[in-house]
């Protein structure tokens, strides 16, 4: 098993998004590239044409493939021959045009890959998931966490049944950059994120939260079926929530948590998950993602750090990694393995092989319907203090 | 400032537990005499007078003052000459003793030093609290995790307001020792914690649960308003809860989490505390005691040492030191930061001088009743489907 | 400043080995790929001309750039119009090549970018860096650690004084993948790196204490003076050390140390880094190369993050991050800054503007030379019974 | 097996040193003290009687018998009771007294418990050792790091194999409390240590380094062959080593290396030992004193926690915690240990029965000894241009 063996050839690159100053944009080039498997070659990187032409040799890009909007870029790419044609449209905007980005790349036959949270809304995820299903394109969602090795690790450990029945599933995602109201100067990611506007209904659940649920999904495959939660908004005057806690019974009888905070003074991305089974317990921090610790009663604890080629690495987690242990593997090549299993689908798909759809190694149309779900029942518990609302979607990965 | 200045004489402890194979009474008699400044002199080590004769050379006791029951010892004790007499009576027995032991102790005229939850229920706290309101002795209940060094430096840095208005207040009491139903078996601790006539209405949350909750209050100072909770048994045929989550919403607008697991597989005593301010943050692990983590946004973190004479600890925590920085204290030195703040008082007593009632340095009567209410609280929010309880209580210490 | 600005147009890269199952070759590619500044667009990926063809794909290099040897390679590039052959070579075979083929792609007028340890002897080296002068081209070293941000940050706060004057520099390079005579069986890397006729005179010496030395003396500027050795082959029937301790005296009067291991079991690629200085000390591991740590008496110590924007950052290490706090950059992020800092002088020589030779951002030939006088100057001081031996090169960087 | 059972009566402690201000004195008190099996009774707690009776107090020590003298205290106690007089004597006194003092109670019949280093120089230490064997007392010496249980468990699973053979060990003890002159102000620890009347030959080397090498020489058994050493004085004026690096060849063929320094800004008592073996390596760090990793190819990392009744502990190891797992255990546990072991020999003693004089559980007099070699082997390596001294003693355990 290989998550990045050779492609026929490179495929070509198109992103929407990414301009001068853009953090996640360049995240997505950067962890696409890694492999050599796939080159940028177009881009609407701006809504502003001068701009994107500006931005376009920062990416090596050619700027007459330098777009002033998705459409354009869909539009023109679309008549371009077969062998230069991009492959994929990346998707690395504010979460309010996801939807109409996404729709039209995928009604106009291109593979897509969309960062998340995959909408604005509920509606616009369910109504993206029957245009997905409607086509035939692969569909990619970076919950780019779940492309760490050890992540992936204890996912296939926890399937195998190593840590027994599944009790608990804690994660805390902690950062602090919104600690101040730094959304009235001139900081752009932090002026959409805190817009209601443009990112739907939650701030911090919206936007980090949504990562840990999705993370302890990911990881333990139990089905979740409510969930009681609580939102604060700290910063005086900032409009959406940027704290808060939300409580989640499980269809197994497990209990999870997950907390979010933006406004936690110096903690980065302090994004942790613990998971307790009926026979042992992990415990995983993206901040030192190449290691997890596993306990077991009786026994010494063990730290199982990303060691391919150790003999106790799982056959996925394997595959995840790109360098020997020691070596440190971080953002890019977690975000790049989610890229990596979707550029095999895409190989798949342009070979006219069938590729699945819903259990992908990927995170996928389905597990966004499921985010959007989290945030808005997330949302609607805040507003009847805290009552349980139900958490269980029929298109929910199992 | 010292806690533990030189008493004109060693002062004499009785205790009530302690008995062979005990955890805590042992713990107890250690913490009391690091200092040098009390000694074990009397005992009622076990309900079984043979037993309890046995157990007194084990504490270098006189078997002559080995009690077989409470009530002996205070009737005996009680009729020495004063310069023989116990000064105070510890109280290291299961939780549903606690109450007859320390009403009849302090009504005695005893001092009292209690281990937590302080009794079986409200109602029994309650009362107590108006018995040591009658009296004037010395009323301490060990919630030994306040004794830490770390924990009183980050309780006067906040209360000096170095972190700003407290925004969020979340801990996490890992526990795996009860994993497996170990109660079926020979072991005593498991026995009796797990077993709703002798625990109480809680299992995890009024052991350890409880301990979260106090070290919240203690740190910020903050008052609570009310709690939201969900409790877990996970091991078949168990009792009480052995995992549960509670959320806090507290009086100034806090957020609060505390959520409590026995059953996680090779956890020790993972007990943590994170506290978000305006201004900055602070993490503190009970396993790596000697440390704190203060963050603040734009400042390289800091991590502040037990270091006494660094001059940057505060009053309280560089007098709750023994040793020079990076000679590793630790539980013990902890616990005996609350006996030595209670000799203080006990040796005022004694001269006849005011002492402080409700503000001690150390956890008293007070802080006792509103762990027992928010035990309570939580159970009752948890039967009620996790529906908002209050938990204010007009005895707080604020 | 940055590390990456855009270039006119996206370099060219030729690489020398990389071959199936290599490490370092595909870490190179990856790295001068990161910021879709470069493309791999030729390789000798294998002395066999097939196995070069074979590898070809997996880089998405077309097989008619595939060549069976770097002669090869040199001479199609060179006879290339300008807008089509590679703008620079990257070397990443086995030690004992390095000289030739750098060399001859100097002579050919291409830059080169070339693994560690520069050649396979001191005269080698002395050699290649007359060979270097008389040319115009770029000439990197990978020393990769160096590419560290906080390397980089470390470097530059302790050249600005903040440590005040350096008195010791430790550091310890332990891994343990050369714990059981591997080199025996299947496993090229373990072959080469054990084999005095392709290695050097230095087994874990040449291959990692070298990276030790070089860090040392990169983060600190200070000159050595003498270094005393003790080197031994612990795995039986090993013909180089694998592991070792040198001392060092520098021309400031500091001491240093430097172990070596690659028999440690379980080590992975713990190679950590203590400078202490009269104000101030710090101490920095590449497992976490996103923090370091710096302590000052009557200070709480203080971890510096990885963290663009905080404004402690200093010129050069903020420059040299890609990501914002937390989210983990590792291996190929320093190897990229490498790669980033040499195509900013690559271009400047395309342009035919004048660029530094000696005190260049990216190790360079003049500190090939001097890690080729620490190899030999250790195994000398070995042979001698660990007399001092003088460690002062002419060439060396100041 | 357990290292604190119940004596007949308490043990009777006298102390000489100790006094107001005393670091070690005290320690050895709260050490002495921890089981209830021993209370401190007399004390020559200072030259001048005056103070010596002003410290009494301080330790509920009866002013009859607070002595000015250690002269004083044996002669007085030499007279009393047998159920009365002390029963043995902890020597906490600077280094140049402890051969006097320790050589009159040992005459006069006294158990000793003696601080490290043993004496002012080898000469007096072998003198100190035939006093002893022509003795019949317990003498111990308090090199307290091998008190703690998981160096126990190093040893007992070293001993027992599970490393394999023995090929390094590196030991690195980092202080920084001495990077300013202190010894010039009011510091008397500062002022005695660095003064060589007092203090001996050996500065760092003398204070820590000794211990560094002790703990070595007691994880693996290893008999040491030679040394090379390099010493430094950073703080001008110093009159003694304040730094310095010794590297020693073991007879098994074994590599070590000892790091000390009292010159490392911020760094507290950072003393780490690192033993790599055929078939393991471990880590220990006296800050982190509750845990150690074991490592081994291909097996994920094992941390091994303090946790008696896991299971996994070996048999002195797990007779040496006090606690359960996760409740911190520190230096006092870990002084107390070596007491415990002592006073288990002395009570045989007592009883006239037979007790080990060589191979002690506690460090002994052959420890000193061998101890004092290291020292002055390492000055005299230093004083010939770090020539190997031979380091091996006929009185060295083994």
């Amino acid at each position: 098993m290989a998550l990045n063996p050779p492609l026929s050839r490179r495929l070509r690159m198109g992103i929407v998004g990414g301009g001068l100053g853009s953090f996640i944009g360049r995240v997505h080039t950067m962890a696409a590239g890694l492999d050599h498997r796939c080159t940028l070659v177009a881009g609407a990187f701006s809504s502003d044409p001068e701009k994107s032409k500006k931005t376009a040799p920062t990416y090596g890009v050619d700027e007459s493939r330098a777009y002033g909007s998705y459409e354009a870029m869909l539009d023109a790419e679309s008549r371009l021959p077969d062998d230069d044609r991009v492959d994929f449209i990346s998707i690395t905007t504010p979460n309010h045009t996801h939807y109409e980005i996404a729709k039209a790349a995928v009604e106009a036959g291109f593979n897509v890959i969309c960062d998340k949270p995959m909408t604005f809304d509920l509606a616009q995820a369910e109504s993206l998931l029957k245009t997905v299903e409607n086509s035939d394109v692969v569909f990619a969602l970076t919950h780019n966490y779940t492309g760490y090795p050890m992540i992936r690790q204890a996912r296939e450990m926890i399937l195998a049944g190593e840590l027994g029945q599944i009790n608990a599933i804690r994660s805390q995602y902690i950062q602090g950059w919104l600690a101040e109201k730094v959304e009235e100067g001139d900081h752009k990611q932090a002026a959409w994120r805190t817009d209601p506007e443009k990112s739907g209904a939650a701030g911090a659940f919206g936007d980090i939260a949504t990562h840990a649920f999705n993370l302890g999904r990911y990881v333990t495959g139990e089905l979740p079926e409510s969930v009681s939660c609580h939102l604060k908004t700290f910063v005086e005057g900032r409009r959406l929530d940027d704290y808060g806690t939300a409580v989640i019974r499980y269809q197994n009888g497990a209990l999870g948590t997950v907390t979010a905070s933006q406004i936690s003074h110096g903690r980065e991305n302090d994004f942790e998950l613990e998971v307790d089974g009926s026979l042992g317990s992990l415990k995983w921090r993206q901040e030192s993602p190449n290691e997890m610790i596993v306990r077991r009663n009786g026994k010494p604890h063990q730290i199982y750090t990303r060691s391919p080629g150790s003999g106790f690495m799982t056959t996925l987690a394997e595959a995840s990694c790109r360098l020997p242990a020691g070596h440190p593997e971080g953002f890019y090549g977690a975000f790049s393995n989610i890229y990596a299993a979707a550029f095999d689908d895409i190989a798949r798909r342009a070979q006219g092989l069938p590729f699945e759809r819903r259990n992908t190694v990927y995170p996928n149309v389905y597990d966004g319907v499921e985010g959007m779900l989290f945030i808005e029942q997330c949302v609607a518990s805040h507003q009847q203090n805290s009552a349980w609302m139900p958490l269980s979607h029929p298109a929910a990965r199992r």
